[in-house]
């Protein structure tokens, strides 16, 4: 069974009417409820917990890390970027969401600056299937709605991802790349767009069977160990040369 | 359990003693014994039998398709390589071995000329693991040998792979990019290099397991349906313009 | 300079007075003078031609080709598409326009169906760079806007793009990926969505652009030889194996 | 023309005899007289100097940045690492040479640990061309040879690089994704392999036409100016939800 912990920063939560009223408990713990079914062993871990919750026997236990951030990205230790920069290096995949682009993580494996456009005027969001052959596409109609988000637009500074499974539109006249998948040492990260604080979007059917897709699709799944960083001795005869 | 049909074109084996020698039922049954443990389902499927062993019911009932294929490229019907890129683009794997480079639906897939350059001189061939998150990968070591096989080298002429999965090595001089994946429609391709008919390449622990894996991964994984092909009613509405 | 030549089916032209108004010489000539200053050597073809004006001395001949049909696909020739496919073996550039999705040419070079969605009803579409740093973006703004346009959406069955450059929004709900390239043996391919026969797109500064940008970015960009379709001697002794 | 800064971190050529034989005024002055009829505004920049030679108006005065680094990762400044990527992410192409794999930018560009095998025992090298189209590969022959060179070989722990151009043969039995491009923000990079200390690889003409080449491939080409980093106010109109 997969392993799963969802890292959530929980500080809008705590700090504003307004989410708390949709998240009562937290985003990790409305994902933590959506997901239950999935056939997942879930944890959750907060950015207030002792190692923000990401100890390394935790991490050392994690086969996917959900990452949900905003206000507090600085807030997250150098130290245990670090370490989950390692995991992923290692293998364990990681699903990053919406404000979560800004995260020391996600620039950290990408290169790149991880901007984007936004806009909070609660307009519909249509999300659409670009690659259904994709095992993250599994289950979903061709395209799905959600009634109120939070716009982000293009461009997004991003690396070209190496599979693009899902793009938005936005009633307000804006596109984006919604689900990109990423390699990046033995890991696969998926970043998914949607779900910003004050809509309930993780509480939304389609929403949820992405991120159970996802979490199945970057679990490590059996891999060769790659063998680096050492001087290897010839496999085949050199020539002296003059 | 994954449907597995094997296709051999049959031929080399009936025609050539040195080939017989080596795989007196064919690499068709050589392969399906060497897959025997592998929890697939599987059967074979050979250039003479009526429709070539792959009727419309065959073809429906098998969740991916092997391909091997030398000196008869010509003589598969068109009909039957329509049939099966239709099955592709449905979802149906395909794993096309070393000379099936050559093969009419391979061609068909890729949209190049698919050609390369060989040497048959039993030279040592070095198979390197570029790719080892890859599940294709899985298991393997970081590099495998085989002791005589014919040469492919580069140029080969192919759409840049999806995935690179791994690299050749040969005793004469030349690279070669001996696995490759490529999505198609809903289906998923794997090209791997070895298989020359006068080497017992197919009895390779290793190869048996690339095959394997190639499988599992080529298995259709669930997705979503495209939708395609008809005239679309408006979602939102449109403004009339003057 | 490079060469180019703009091929088109030219039959609504002639045979729809609606279209006839928009492009009374046809789009071919209408994309000619359209891009006259952007230092190419244009000629035009048509399929009414001998051998639809694509003779084996003018493709020789051309450095560039753009296609544009919709009609009278199945009226080309295939010893034409053939001819053609072999010179973007070659490194001929072609830039395949709009309906020319469904091109014999097209679904040659792609191996898969290309077949998509559409709505004729004159709305809105805002083409958004999605890849800024592309020299096809070229001096673009971050997106544009044709006012009335045909609608195509996803899925859009082609291979993941080696590169993907512009994403459509719809006024009707609908994105579709359209600016994509696409590398087939030493030619560079793209697709370009725009251009709806009954709306005056090639007449829009910013299309033409577009379209400039991917000819210079299609010329051939000088390049290595490849070497292939010949059996190799060795370069590097091989030992005698047993 | 385009302007070319070579960073050298210069140590190896003043500390150890057997380098300073083979250049004798430093990698980098060896690379700039070697490029010297390739068309480019050359200048140097060295670890010694004020700023590493690369103040914020050399940067900005630079189209394309050459990077060789090897013992001295760790003495490079952070501070002048991140004005390299800041001008990466504006358009500045950058070569990455060698043991440059892991210097800070190019481990920061690729988010991955950057690692990889390899041998110092003079061996026969091949750099066999496996994408002939590409510009970087123009005027080479299908491979070249270097007759002492220190093996790297895989697995090479970067993301998949968005082109392969270049794949290593070496004699004691390894490969090498040698010549491999990426694109992050709207910068160009190549990192090509060859380039050993105590061997006089720079003076190869093969090897000076590959970096002429990938110089004048990562130049800023022209491109559209991405717009990010704001709330931008509604282009369509959206819709009053309850």
């Amino acid at each position: 069974m997969i392993k799963l912990t969802i890292w959530n920063e929980f500080v809008h939560e705590q700090e504003h009417e307004e989410v708390r009223k949709v998240y009562p408990d937290g985003i990790h713990n409305a994902l933590a409820k959506g997901l239950a079914d999935a056939e997942l062993q879930i944890r959750t871990a907060t950015l207030q917990e002792e190692e923000h919750g990401l100890s390394e026997s935790v991490l050392a236990d994690t086969d996917v890390l959900v990452w949900w951030g905003h206000m507090a990205h600085d807030r997250v230790d150098d130290a245990i970027v670090e370490r989950v920069h390692k995991r992923v290096m290692e293998g364990m995949g990681l699903i990053v969401l919406h404000s979560g682009h800004f995260s020391k993580i996600f620039k950290k494996l990408m290169g790149t600056g991880c901007d984007l456009k936004w806009r909070e005027a609660g307009e519909r969001e249509r999300i659409w299937v670009v690659n259904p052959a994709h095992p993250i596409a599994s289950g979903l109609p061709e395209q799905f709605v959600l009634e109120q988000e939070e716009m982000y637009g293009e461009h997004f500074d991003i690396p070209a991802p190496d599979e693009l499974v899902f793009v938005s539109w936005f009633e307000g006249g804006n596109v984006f790349r919604s689900g990109c998948t990423f390699h990046r040492g033995q890991g696969k990260i998926f970043y998914f767009r949607p779900g910003h604080e004050t809509h309930p979007t993780y509480y939304d059917a389609n929403v949820l069977k992405v991120i159970a897709n996802s979490v199945r699709w970057a679990a490590p799944s059996g891999a060769a160990t790659p063998v680096r960083g050492h001087s290897e001795p010839s496999l085949e005869p050199i020539r002296a040369k003059n």
